[in-house]
């Protein structure tokens, strides 16, 4: 590279040489030229603007997934019926069976409220216990872990079974919870082997619980997370028998 | 590794060799035995308890770097001198000179409110303009964005002169703004060189518009980012002349 | 998740509050239980067998991009005719115009050799100077840096303007050296933007001289590299003027 | 950010608007300024020099852990009494006990020559085995893995139980194998927790077989990998009863 620049530099070098008579010997080199502010700034591509929703409502951009009223965006997963779990008061619970988004999401920021049930019964994963599906593998941990010790990478907010929370930031009985879950897809390679894994950050009422954490795979109740390759897919919901409510379901893709 | 398993397995390959006569050929290989549930639970450590704020209040565990009446966790960049930004219905407003911290972080999660001037004036780099130097270094830029436009790498949200925010994010005038940040301090090696660089995460009303992008080096106004070893570091505010207004400060540190 | 096992580690702890007198008012958490060496011993898939080559020669599964004989697996780069430098001694030295490989590569490891002229002549960039463009796109420095200073990230080695090496592990003139490089590709998003950038591991002459760098962009001679989205590409060899050798050259994806 | 800018922008806004006749209502927006080429050479700090060697011979700034002749470099790991290993014929053989060296290392560049045991008898894990552990904790497998089928996550150069290598780059018997790993060591946070995981990149005879993998933890013969923190320490070998040799052994900090 740059073969017409040496005999430039070449004649620096000695003019430089001849200009600091304390230092004769040391070799001088040449400093970079001093750049202008515009040479960093750059304007294109501009971001398109979106407008924010105030105290937790979706941004204009967003796909919301729950309303409210509806479960339109949503199906039962085993067999792509109608998914019915019960909508009242603005939020929905748990039902018979897990259900699942009908559309597919690759990364994406998500935004999901939910409580445990307000009559406290059962202990350890037997207390308000359900899940998210992220891409319908990928499990953040549902349960009552206020005052519930169950196994740290089980409980609130955990990565189940991979990655205990940072900290407890469970929201009191008869409380809503918020997640904000910013979630980076794996990468596969054409032979199906992973390239990247898929990566997550979750925020539990405001206080940062996971932090860009690598999903070692699969979520996996019994044996040990491994990969399959895969493309987009959808977000789960578990139901685990317990009556957690949802509401303010919303997604961004990233 | 592992010396004395090998006549088990050498058995089970023989046995199960027995065992398949409609492929007498093909290698067996040992499948590994199945796990119980518990031998993925994990209950040590427990993840410490904390009581998360309501409405972007400060969790529990959080140094609250501003509650709306004292400037008492910063002082004058310039001196050390007290920091005398004006306080004022919870808020305070851009006075003269940069403010900073007067305890240093490394890792950490930062939420804070700001809102451009009531009186949209100037343009382009001219309007609402502050910023935030993480560890005294590295910029996420304040600016009065709501339709005003600038270079994308300057506009509110992005690392100033590094990477644009994803998408535009702003508030209307008058409205505030809120960022969560999260902040992974860079690593250096014994020699002073680079092992890992600072990355960050910003949510801008609640939007992710930097998602952990790796930070190129200090931000510089005038050239090219570069990096200088350091530890932890305070948390500086920028005087650039407009009168920026901050609420609701708090920092974990991760 | 797991909503039968609740009543056995209930049980569980229970005795094990029998069991522990001295601290009668601890509380006892369940150790997951010990596995067995098989549950973590992976009999598939099982790697396929590769004869290595001896004395740098090409393992069995490469492809030969020079054998000592014809330029075969190469193109002119401006006009995709016959690549007409000229082959001696089981090496070829730079003629007139960049060559390209026909084949296009995304992850590999790639062994190259090359020399600098024997006729030492020229200095800083006008020495000894040509390139290897990986994915056409991303210069390894090909430079005669025995005892010629030049710009520290244009030296042998460097990521040309990006990364200088971590040591100058030039050969003596007249000798040769050998390049070992492992590269991982940039992957992108399907809106064109990056998501992960290249990397690149390289030895010279056994040395390691860049360790999993990330590179920023294409190399620019002028300006600042950037990225735009592509997949597989060739492997390109630079015309710098100068008779730079080379021989023994493999490829291996990964 | 840049204050003074804003006006010289605004014109230079005004001047393109009216130069573009063809479409006056797009937006125009300045393109950065060109740079010069020496913008981007860095001539500081220099790369110092070192002195490759030729066929695997130690570079210049390595520190050789074995030369050929003496084992004055390990210590035996249960006592640190002298290691008693036999050496003959510039080479040593796997005797009773592990052997660690004395100096302790962090990231580095290691390179070691092995070979199995001539008489090739025992099978999978009973067959020349030993066994090489970076930083006492995290090993890189010694097996006789010619023709002789294993748990691919322990054959010849996996990382034990954690990574099966890419491909089984073996050399028959009586052959030497060649080792040549680039590692980078785990960091962890003041609390102990992880930063970022050790990594490691393995060519077994010249072939890519681990590359820049994340190590797991320390290697477990049973159970999960987990890590603990830890700062510098040695390179083991291991005894496991067979009578692997060793030989040509350098290592570079990075």
């Amino acid at each position: 590279m740059n073969r017409k620049q040496t005999f430039t530099w070449a004649l620096a070098i000695v003019a430089a040489g001849f200009l600091t008579q304390e230092n004769a010997f040391a070799q001088e080199v040449p400093k970079p030229p001093k750049m202008t502010p515009e040479m960093t700034e750059f304007w294109e591509p501009e971001p398109r603007v979106v407008t924010p929703g105030l105290n937790n409502a979706a941004p204009s951009d967003a796909i919301v997934l729950f309303n409210g009223k509806y479960l339109a965006e949503w199906k039962a997963k085993a067999d792509g019926a109608e998914a019915k779990w019960a909508v009242k008061n603005g939020a929905f619970t748990v039902g018979k069976g897990d259900i699942t988004t009908k559309k597919e999401f690759g990364d994406f920021q998500l935004h999901l409220e939910w409580s445990a049930p307000d009559e406290v019964k059962g202990s350890s994963q037997g207390r308000g216990n359900s899940g998210i599906f992220l891409q319908d593998r990928y499990e953040v941990q549902i349960l009552d872990s206020y005052q519930n010790r169950t196994y740290s990478n089980g409980q609130a907010a955990s990565i189940y079974k991979q990655h205990r929370p940072l900290v407890n930031a469970m929201s009191k009985p008869a409380e809503w919870n918020v997640y904000d879950i910013i979630y980076t897809a794996p990468r596969f390679k054409e032979d199906g082997s992973l390239f990247s894994p898929a990566r997550v950050t979750v925020l539990h009422n405001g206080v940062v619980v996971q932090n860009n954490v690598g999903i070692k795979g699969t979520t996996e109740y019994i044996g040990l997370p491994q990969y399959n390759a895969h493309g987009k897919a959808p977000i789960s919901l578990q139901d685990h028998g317990n009556p957690v409510a949802y509401r303010n379901i919303w997604i961004r893709e990233l």
